[in-house]
């Protein structure tokens, strides 16, 4: 089981990428248009999308460039946002998720993305594709405006688990790692580990103990330690990668999506308060849609399931057309760069003996251009 | 010990402020500027002025506004922003930060200010001015500019301690209704608990424990408990007090700066882009600044530490003048309305038996303007 599931395509044959219709707040007709936005921009990726096939139809047919590229797999089955997680694992053998899933765990596709239910999403891709051997908590990674070069950083985990020990703490820095090289370009990740303070002496055990671990792989691990973090350096130039528990990084993401909402609405209000401003408005227009480009939430859209045999993209349930393209878009990129297989290879290493640290690195060396 | 320090003061007397020269980043001359921007509001109130004396007379006779209304306690030692706070407890005595706290506990002033070191403060208020019987662990509170009507949210614990029990969660958020109800002119303040879903069997133990202990206070504590909080609410309009644990809470609290200021920095960037986007930033200088006064955190600077026998107010450690007066003001504010003497007996009350509301409610409520 330590071998993902991209091993089972042809070698250079085209990316399957298996899609949830079903589950977002908008209805499958949104999903559709995701995927053809992202079929203009890409022309080589095949689709099987998942969902009550006499919908799906008349959808698809009407999106030419989705011709022969896009196969449904009917299920009649819809996860809703309120069913119980636990629920679905038991009686959800017929929904779309469910269905969208085992296509990445019988090899059909690369990688799923869903707009459904986060909780339910998370337990079925746990009992379906199985943890990664050495992980036992995998993590939500999302990608973070920061005021890096790369603009954006990693953070996990923002809610798969609401706890984690140091030995989780440690993988998911391992996992924050592979994400940020493949996803982000960087050869070498600097991981923080988020604290109240940056004094070593500060803090919860937990989290002193994870620092210890998590400096003694730095070296193996192909990162940068750079310890403890703040809140601050989440969308700071500090670190790239962010490293905490999932009830602290769900907080600090929806208080992250808060801060800026109130100061979207402030910027409204300041520019509608007087007829004079509502001039300055427009004249400020393409600066201001600058602004709102840099920090909308759907040119990143979607988190990503790390520590599965497979790789799973979780777009925002409210996402928009442009938003499931770019979680689309996130989900082919990880595919073609082999990251699953990249990260499987980090967790066996890190598990195993330093002995065997040689062998591997020149592997993932070679993506990252040190050694052509 | 559960009556507090303003109880020694003349009935009609005026307000004293007992205020830390030292210890800020910028130096005691903007402690003093700071003091004289408040004082030209403001011309009732007197200070006592804790440091070196040599070096604060000279910056004190400066300001014409200030005299016959400061006198300096002469202090030579500075508590540092490196000092560990253990450090301070044991040998602190001849300190500004010390000689400022006795001051309140010797009933001479109504309310501490100061820039200093957070931890070293937090220790030293417990020590000199202890804990009200009933709280375990005292708590800073902020004010976080929010969606609602009065501009502003309390949060709590920002970062007093790193760990919270149901119990201690109970009394912040009996602690953060006392503070919403005098500093934000609240009837009935509605509180929430920081959680990562709204739904009840989400969170950690201690939280679902919490959230009963709160329910079940809300009548006799004249507060609304609207359940489980997101961190997406802090900045929000679904409830007017947050209450968390301080390691969340700090996290929170340092994330929406960070997330505010990497906007700014957009903000600016995208005004700058362009000969015309700089020509267009000049036309809307005006609305720009109506957006910057409202998210300029000097305006509410300082943290209130809650739990105590006396009111302590910290102020951000890189505080310029506007800030300091902000901070001073905030302390006047919360001494005028008697706020030390309101909390220690919603705390008692709360700690006793049902059959005593009665009594203290009638108290409370001629503040809150429903029993004139």
């Amino acid at each position: 089981m330590s071998s993902s599931a991209q091993d089972n395509r042809p070698a250079n044959g085209p990316l399957v990428l298996s899609i949830d219709a079903m589950g977002g707040d908008r209805g499958p007709a949104t999903i559709v248009a995701g995927l053809d936005i992202f079929a203009r921009r890409n022309r080589s990726a095949q689709f099987l999308l998942h969902g009550p096939a006499a919908q799906l139809d008349p959808l698809v047919q009407k999106k030419r460039r989705l011709a022969g590229r896009c196969e449904i797999r009917d299920a009649q089955g819809v996860v809703s946002m309120e069913d119980k997680p636990s629920h679905v694992m038991r009686n959800g053998q017929d929904t779309s998720m469910w269905s969208t899933l085992d296509s990445v765990r019988n090899g059909e596709a690369t990688v799923a993305v869903s707009c459904g239910n986060t909780g339910a999403l998370m337990l079925l891709s746990m009992v379906r594709l199985r943890k990664l051997p050495g992980v036992n908590r995998p993590a939500i990674a999302v990608l973070w405006p920061s005021k890096n070069p790369q603009g954006f950083n990693v953070m996990l985990d923002v809610g798969a688990d609401i706890r984690a020990d140091a030995q989780d703490l440690l993988k998911y820095a391992l996992m924050g790692a592979s994400y940020a090289r493949n996803g982000l370009a960087l050869d070498r990740p600097r991981i923080g580990l988020l604290n109240v303070g940056t004094e070593e002496h500060k803090g919860r055990a937990e989290l002193k103990q994870a620092h210890d671990l998590i400096a003694a792989q730095a070296e193996q691990g192909n990162f940068e330690f750079v310890g403890f973090a703040e809140g601050g350096d989440i969308p700071g130039d500090r670190c790239d990668v962010i490293v905490t528990d999932g009830f602290t990084g769900n907080i600090a993401l929806k208080t992250g999506e808060g801060t800026a909402s109130l100061i979207g609405q402030f910027l409204r209000e300041a520019f509608a308060y007087s007829p004079l401003s509502r001039v300055a408005a427009l004249l400020a227009l393409t600066s201001l849609k600058r602004l709102q480009a840099r920090i909308d939430p759907r040119r990143k859209n979607g988190g990503v399931f790390l520590g599965l045999n497979g790789t799973v993209v979780k777009s925002h349930g409210a996402a928009d057309a442009t938003g499931v393209a770019a979680a689309v878009e996130l989900a082919y990129d990880l595919a073609q760069s082999g990251f699953g297989d990249r990260l499987a290879a980090r967790i066996a290493s890190a598990a195993s003996t330093a002995e065997d640290t040689a062998a591997d690195d020149g592997d993932e060396q070679k993506k990252d251009g040190t050694d052509p």
